[in-house]
């Protein structure tokens, strides 16, 4: 099977959205990539860190999910990093209410020995030097590095973000952010110029909007599921990025065809992790269910018309 | 071959864009819905009202698509109608800065004999009862109606247009107003309590982001071709529209399945317009140009996942 190392933080969570308001829950672009990658036949391990805070069930979540957590440090004494944020009525857009990075602040990676030849590596938001601490300690080049990263570190560590995404082949970020990147409006300017930076295939993120894949000449583009009710989007970009890196390591085949289907594997878990609260709706999620949403997917998308 | 009646205004537009501005040059809805459906096999007239001011140059345009203008009024001493506009920076929105009715403010419309046995009937975005005394005058039940309308008839005329829209058989709207209508935030609750309203299938636009079509349980979706650069949005709409009506006049199958194909040609075809300001590109397209780029929508959007 197909080694798929994610990096990524494990936080606690406190959600307000228009649908009501969560005390601490289990959050993190780590936990949200992993439970998504678990959907598919892979070895999978998060390197993160916690404080001595997080709670042992929370642990076996994605234990039971078959994720290695030797990569995980628990720093004696130390907090969680947290973050509480509310959403306006759109749930297009959200204000931050607290931010205490705690021992993500210190965050130092160490990836297992067993994962140091992985064949994909998912490196989730986090400051560009702890992406390309990862990189660097792996024993040869992975097949295929994705890297997931926001405006914060474009703003605050451009030059640091510029030497990483050098290293990586998949870029993904949303569509503000690839504009602000770029200073082009047109996202398919955008996309050209960020290969310039490095990154052969980029993946442009626009929510209820869906996603573009760019690769030279070639676009492929994935809607947003239509959904009756949007109820909390957290997450929702790092499940994509996890149903994303997971579908290509259980393949093994990452050309534009595959990637064209990791895409809408990618899409179609989002769709359901933002069902409901957090990590709860992907935490039982069945294979049963993903299989029949994407028949919701083809159906969607999918004509007939006769080229000529 | 079949035949399509449409509906709708022929103009004057004056445009600013970031690219640059215009003079007077033709527009209305009634000229983008015919230069688009002349690109199918079928029969189109256009129903419409200008001023002796409108130039005979125009009127030839349309002659030449084989569009019949028998039923377009021309007022002796009117004035056409004339709109000015300006887009904003991204394009998504605008300033109306003139409207000037003129000879529309009066218009009654009068079917052609021709076609009163219309097979497809195109209701423009004009004033409900406009659109009610086109239905009226209609020998039997098209196959199908389909119309267009906006939020300044909802605001200024809503019992009208309730009437009317229970008549029909597909309406055309956008985003904000699917949700200005039904009171709903998700588009797919909108779709759902439009469907109550009378029309059985609902097109939801949303511009850059694509188009929406709904029918009971199923939904399908076309994306925006993503454009390099769009440079006058002007008629994308009403191109849209006319790409829809015109595939299943010539198809004659109005089943879901076949509405999904028009949803793409006309997708396809609002790709084209938006390239130049007002109907410049739309008059000048060539049938292989349309057929190469209903293969880029093809990439764009279709995969090959074995579903189980």
């Amino acid at each position: 099977m197909g080694k798929l190392l994610i990096v990524g933080s494990m936080a606690f969570d406190a959600i307000e959205t228009p649908f009501g308001k969560t005390g601490r829950i289990l959050g993190g672009a780590g936990t949200f990539i992993g439970l998504a990658a678990s959907q598919f036949k892979l070895d999978a391990a998060i390197v993160s860190v916690v404080g001595d805070d997080f709670p042992q069930s929370y642990m076996d979540i994605l234990k039971n999910k078959n994720i290695d957590l030797t990569g995980v440090e628990v720093v004696k004494g130390g907090k969680t990093f947290f973050w509480e944020g509310k959403y306006h009525n759109d749930l297009n857009s959200r204000d931050t209410l607290v931010t205490e990075l705690n021992t993500l602040a210190d965050f130092n990676p160490i990836v297992p020995a067993d994962f140091t030849s992985a064949d994909v590596v998912m490196l989730g938001n986090l400051h560009p030097n702890i992406q390309m601490s990862v990189i660097n300690q792996m024993e040869e080049r992975p097949k295929l590095i994705i890297l997931d990263t926001m405006n914060f570190w474009m703003n605050s560590t451009w030059d640091e973000l510029m030497a990483v995404i050098k290293k990586i082949d998949v870029i993904t970020i949303n569509d503000e952010e690839a504009r602000q990147m770029t200073s082009e409006y047109s996202l398919v300017k955008a996309a050209a110029k960020i290969q310039e930076m490095g990154p052969k295939y980029v993946v442009i993120k626009k929510g209820e909007h869906g996603a573009l894949l760019f690769h030279k000449e070639n676009i492929f583009f994935a809607p947003a599921l239509p959904l009756e009710e949007v109820f909390d989007p957290t997450g929702a970009g790092d499940t994509f990025a996890g149903g994303f890196a997971g579908y290509l390591t259980e393949s093994g085949n990452i050309s534009f065809e595959s990637m064209k289907n990791a895409i809408i594997h990618g899409s179609n878990l989002a769709s359901f992790c933002v069902e409901r609260f957090g990590t709860e709706r992907m935490i039982n999620l069945q294979k049963h269910e993903v299989d029949s949403r994407l028949v919701q997917f083809r159906d969607l998308t999918q004509f007939n018309i006769e080229l000529t």
